[in-house]
C-alpha cells in the first residue's frame, strides 16, 4: 500500500479581467476570463479555455481544454464540455490529436446538466437543460433532447 | 489583469431543524432545513429554499431559490433544480419576475442527476435517473425520461 | 433552531495502489485504488468499491457503494452510479438487502454526466455522453442515448 500524491485544486495562473468573481472551492487554471464574469463553486475550467465578458459560469460546471466562450453566455450548474470523443474506441489520453475544440459564440445560454460535445455554436441559442448537443449549430434559436434537435 | 473577487463556500444565516448532518465542503445559505435531514458533500442550496424532515440531499445537488420540498425526500446525487426557464431566449439576470417556483410534495425520490424545471410534483412520486421533469406531476408513480413520463 | 453536525470530506481509510493522484477536495473513504490511477476534484468514492489500475476518474465523478471497476477504465466527469434502482418505490435507506451490485470490465470508457445504473458491463465499451445505462452490456461496443443502447 503507497501514498498518493495529493494535489490541490486552485485558481492558478488566469488572466481576469476586471470585477471578476469567483465562489470557491474551484479547480480554475491557465486560462483567461474575461471582464464581470462569475464563477461559481465546484466549478473546474482547464487550461487554454477563454472565456468573454458579462458570462455566468454556475455551480458543478466543468468546461474543458479547448472550448472557447463568446460574450453574455451563461452555463448552468453541472453544464459540461467535452474534447474528446472516444474516436478511437476509448480515450485519448495523451494524444490531443485526437481532441476536437468548441467554439460558443455570444450570448449563448446552455441550460442546468446540460452536455456539449465538441462543436460550434452560433451567437443567440437556448440550450435546454439536460440536452445532449452532439452537431454544430449554426442557427439562432432554442434546443433540447438528447441528441439536441430544434424545437423553436 | 486584474484580481478577481474571491468568496468562499460556506454554511450560512440557516434555520437548522434537529439532528441534521452536513458534509462540507458545501455552499447553503439563508435557507430551512428540517429535522433529521442529511446534506452531502458539494452541495449547493441557494436562499429562501425550505426542505422538510427527513430528507436526504446527497453530493453534487443544487437546489436553488423559489423550490421548496416536503418531508421525507430523496433528491439524489447531481440533481439539479431550475427557476429561470430562459423564457426571453435567455437568463433572467436580475428580472426575478421571470423566474418560477417549484413545489416538491412529500416520499418524493428525485433520481441520479435528474434534472427539474420549474414544476409542482405530487407526494409519493419516484422521478428516475437521468430525467428531465418539464411539466407538474399531479399523480403519484414513477416517472422517467427526457422528458419524463409516467411508466408506472 | 438547532446547530447541525458538521463534517468533513476526507482521503480515509483507502488501499492506494503505487502512483495515484488525488485532486482535493475529494470525499472518498474505505475503497481499494489500483496503481496509476487518477481521481479528480469534488468526486465522492464510497465504501467497499474498487478501481482498478490505470483508470482515470475524472472530476465530479460519484462512486456509490458496490461498484467495482477493472482496468484502463475513464469515468468522465460528472459520470454517476447507482445502488439503489427505488424498487419498492422509495430510496431502500438503512435496508441495503435491497441495493444491487455494478460490475465494469477493463477498458470501458463512461462519458461524461452519463448515469449508470446497478449493472454489469463488459470490456471494452463505451457508453456515450449523457447516456442512462440501464440494463446489462454483454457485448463490447458504444452505447449511448437514455436509456442507452448500442449505436456501433
Amino acid at each position: 500500500m503507497s501514498n498518493p500524491v495529493i494535489k490541490q485544486s486552485a485558481i492558478r495562473n488566469i488572466s481576469f479581467g476586471d470585477n471578476v468573481v469567483v465562489v470557491e472551492p474551484v479547480n480554475i487554471y491557465e486560462c483567461k476570463i474575461g471582464n464581470n464574469t462569475f464563477i461559481g463553486p465546484f466549478v473546474e475550467i482547464q487550461k487554454g479555455v477563454v472565456i468573454g465578458n458579462n458570462c455566468k459560469i454556475q455551480s458543478h460546471a466543468f468546461i474543458c481544454e479547448l472550448v472557447s466562450i463568446g460574450d453574455d453566455c451563461f452555463v448552468s450548474h453541472g453544464a459540461m464540455f467535452i474534447n474528446d470523443t472516444f474516436a478511437k474506441g476509448g480515450p485519448a489520453l495523451g494524444d490531443k490529436s485526437l481532441w476536437k475544440n468548441t467554439e460558443i459564440g455570444n450570448n449563448v445560454s446552455i441550460g442546468t446538466n446540460a452536455t456539449i460535445l465538441p462543436v460550434k455554436i452560433t451567437d443567440n441559442v437556448v440550450i435546454g437543460a439536460g440536452s445532449v448537443v452532439t452537431k454544430d449549430i449554426n442557427e439562432s434559436g432554442i434546443y433540447a433532447g438528447n441528441p439536441a434537435k430544434k424545437i423553436r
